[in-house]
């Protein structure tokens, strides 16, 4: 913590000031300039807050220095960690992508959604049982029974699931079907409960951005996530919101790039939900895999005009294909592979 | 909904439009204008999604017309709702003051806020109990035991009580306490499977708006809880994320009129969340309440630079008094009273 | 400056600082903590950039410590800054009205409103000779004309003028016509030439607030303009650019509280611009006041529905007449007068 | 344009609505549904503006149909338009660098940038010599001298030279000199009078968007350039303003994907001011140009640690040729060559 005094701060605020510090168990270093002190904390600044100095007579301003985060640090932990999904690695030279209609319909649509999934080469199906949907009166999602017919057509052709938990009461059901991978929404990043109960288990965890959150405050509940346990963690950048009306949200290449200097774990992205228009996913696509991402996540509908949400995002299975073979031409000019 | 047709769209294409508006129930009115076709779905549009139409061919962009939200809206409902909370009326002349720390810590420190509470006029007691906080590592409130100090304080003054509900395991107990007011946070405004909950209930709710929620979803949050027959609402503006880094939030003072033209129900600030600073919260105050606000929330600590959270933002119980008398001379001015 | 060094930085890195700084002919205060050495900068550090030692090996980040600005700043001049034109104070005890169209029109238009703005008790006259629009097939102002036609109504009903200069080229002309405030618009915040050109002459400016302007970067504006010799400058606040589409800009009320604590000079509001609708004038106009500034800019013309520009957001002459009734009752209740 | 009447509007509001649209000579459709009537203009709506319709008693809104953007429209010139800067082509399969250093200083560090540059295999230069600094008190640039410096290096390298215009009186100079490109920068997108002198000259302009210019509103700002007659524009997207502070701005390639589909003039992007960090540059660059940009322009600078300005985001010429390296890797996968 580095405490700047006002101008004119005199002796008897910098003494409360170093005696705060050491009242808390670290030690100062006071540093006299030619228009203000500046007094540092040495020690384990966790202890301390900002507020705690912004408060007393003569301090302008505090600043902390160390980083929020630990377990999910790349300081901490300097290699690549690799998460993996029923054998499925995130984070290697391997790039995944997770594709399958935003929300669970029919046995039919999602036995067809896999059959594209699979075709087209991708090793993971998604689809949203449990939908959070900004009207009450809009379409939820079918509840336990999507999860059935996710998980039926994931194992009939062998795709691991990922599907979104809103609900913390939820958590034991998500268990008993042995989802694969639990995906925390926009909404949920700082639903601490919820990361909580995420963080006792052991499943993998995609853990979407919030729409105006930091990234410090995104590697923060990961951190919630990891203070319980579980280091299965994949971080999923869906785009920003923004001032800008000609697409849903602002996909945040630099983010991406960040996030892969700052943690160790896997990072994906959402580029369907961050354009929200089927024409901009194969752009966004490239960009976010050239910025550095470790896989995608994609809507993919049979027939997308017919979709119950999200229709003006998914991508046909053939659209998909397509990308697919652009993806692969795109890989190894990465140094990866699909 | 208003479907309007790419320059050069055909009949094929129009046709399309035409019979998927019929499909659901309605009928449509077709206008060929010199550049482009515009077709207007006539009858109750909400069966509707723009994505249906914006994914055919030859459609460039569809637009709803009607407001999604019902129960909350001030067209369905003209004159001013009154929230009661035991007697004491949010959205009336009077205006209403809830002030207390931003976490309850000890006994002492709850009654000596309840007592500064009470001594100024205010009428309501907060405090937290559960806290969300950006880290794991943060103080996360006293919990249940947190409750008991709050309502004893409460209790013991005469003050009915505001406190946080962050998970939904937790509202057996927050009705078992009989807490009087419960407030959904920014983090949680988009937490459907809460706003359900809370919906099912009748104690009277403060629904936060979220960090980057736009107005209308603000009300959908809130239609969310209406929708489940609680339509004892109230809505608190804290400020919004923004590019600007010399304040916390940024206070949106035009969310409050708009508010108070969409909506019939009761709408306060807090303003000291929105400016994160204890020096800007009498000025955000006056603005609130000048731009039409029924009341705020404000953070009173009675050792504000010794409090566990928030401590840069809390007033002392003396600033607190006399930012109250400038309110009581405000108040007539703005033809309410305190 | 305050640089902090990476973890583990070497003994060679701290020196290689440390060097960098004494090369500026500033002294260093090192302060070795547990985790990380900090290096304090000792001296007039407005020779050093954080860019400078970002770059350097070892370093993690570095800090200003002091503000950049210095002739508006209120911590070198204490008390308030009065502006006068033509003898009307902007920035003391009395609220300032400037009131009239978008844009100058004809010169009916121009009596009427001059008639409207004088009968209300508003003491200067706006109108837009030069208007910036996003289009180049907009209405682009009378130019010259419109100068003549702002100008004749001004005197004939004995109102000071406030008007646009969007070029340069025409800062000579202004100067022949006499205008009695030139106002900097939103988009030429940063239109760096011109403010060191209305920096060379004396006449009051209305410097307002670029649409996504941190308060430090305006307030770095018009210390361009002060820099220069001219130190009648007048901030104005209209709005921010926002994620929120149900208003045109959003008023940031805070930043008005802000620089009333940041530097000495006038500081008013442009509710107008900021909402864009008329209705919301009324609200923004008294939360602009009570949140602190001096006065307001207001758009009125005596037919709103004709107007060229900004139709939507003028208000009519009865409408402006019964808002400064109510300002008349919020003022003093202020500690204001009208 | 479509005028959404308010709930319950009368005949009389519909018929004033009918009689606007009529004497502005457009014709109209009529819709009257269940809840609403809505009422489509027909005819050229350029004439007509939203605000006139919205201050209209029974109208709730008025929404534009056409878009506002015609000569740099893709929809008005459907193939790709090549700019030419002295044979070198901006928009068709090849890719081109331009990059130098942020400001120039010297002789000798412009003639080791121009041939860094040239050796990586970038095909252009650049170097600012009128410099837009927040601050008055920052080195603003060489001026002319610069140029002078800027073209001696260019010519002598066999490079084409990019610089940025800040103020109209300088444009002469500009000409006398012959720069190859003008740039516009972000904090001039909308000063008009620039843009409008600009479109009277045939040199090609780099027109940069501003910090937080909607992508419409940068298209209008080209068709300023375009309305004068210069069609030789090249858009640079340089991120936007967000409230992240990780990075300076944030990249936004949504843009780039988005413009690439709406307008047929080439698109470059600066991933060096967006991310701010010499370490984003490659991730960045790699993203922009899979996201459809025809090209970059990026920091170099011979010793960055040493730069006046932005010393923090350049590269050295090492790192630049290295990513030279790895774009000509990328390129093929792109369907595009170095």
């Amino acid at each position: 913590m580095i405490i700047v005094m006002a101008r004119g701060a005199g002796e008897a605020a910098i003494a409360a000031v170093v005696g705060k510090i050491r009242a808390h168990g670290l030690s100062e270093h006071v540093s006299r300039g030619t228009e203000r002190t500046i007094i540092g904390a040495v020690g384990d600044e966790r202890v301390l807050s900002a507020d705690m100095f912004e408060l007393m007579d003569g301090v302008e301003r505090a600043m902390r220095v160390l980083k929020d985060y630990r377990l999910v640090a790349r300081e901490v932990h300097g290699s690549d960690s690799v998460v993996h999904v029923r054998g499925i690695p995130f984070g290697g030279k391997q790039l995944q992508l997770i594709a399958g209609p935003c929300s669970v319909e029919t046995a039919a649509q999602m036995d067809a959604s896999a059959a594209a999934v699979k075709a087209s080469g991708a090793r993971l199906l998604r689809g949203g049982a449990f939908k959070p949907r900004s009207s009450p009166y809009s379409f939820q999602g079918l509840g336990v029974a999507g999860l059935d017919l996710l998980l039926e057509a994931g194992r009939a052709h062998g795709l691991p699931v990922v599907t979104e938990l809103m609900d913390v009461r939820q958590l034991d059901t998500f268990l008993e079907y042995d989802v694969d991978v639990i995906q925390i929404g926009a909404r949920n990043m700082q639903n601490f409960d919820l990361l909580k109960e995420v963080g006792r288990i052991n499943k993998p965890v995609v853990l979407k951005r919030g729409m105006a959150a930091t990234v410090n405050e995104w590697l923060m509940a990961a951190e919630y996530i990891a203070a319980g346990g579980n280091h299965n963690i994949i971080f999923c950048e869906r785009g920003i919101r923004s001032f800008e009306t000609a697409y849903r949200n602002m996909l945040d290449v630099s983010a991406i790039a960040l996030l892969k200097r700052e943690t160790h774990l896997p990072v994906i992205a959402d580029p369907s939900h961050a354009g929200g228009k089927a024409w901009m996913v194969p752009a966004l696509s490239m960009a976010a895999l050239a910025a550095g991402a470790d896989g995608l996540m994609i809507e993919v509908h049979p027939q997308p005009a017919e979709a119950l949400c999200d229709a003006d995002q998914a991508l046909d299975p053939q659209a998909f294909a397509q990308l697919m073979q652009q993806l692969a031409v795109l890989a190894p000019a990465l140094g990866r592979e699909l």
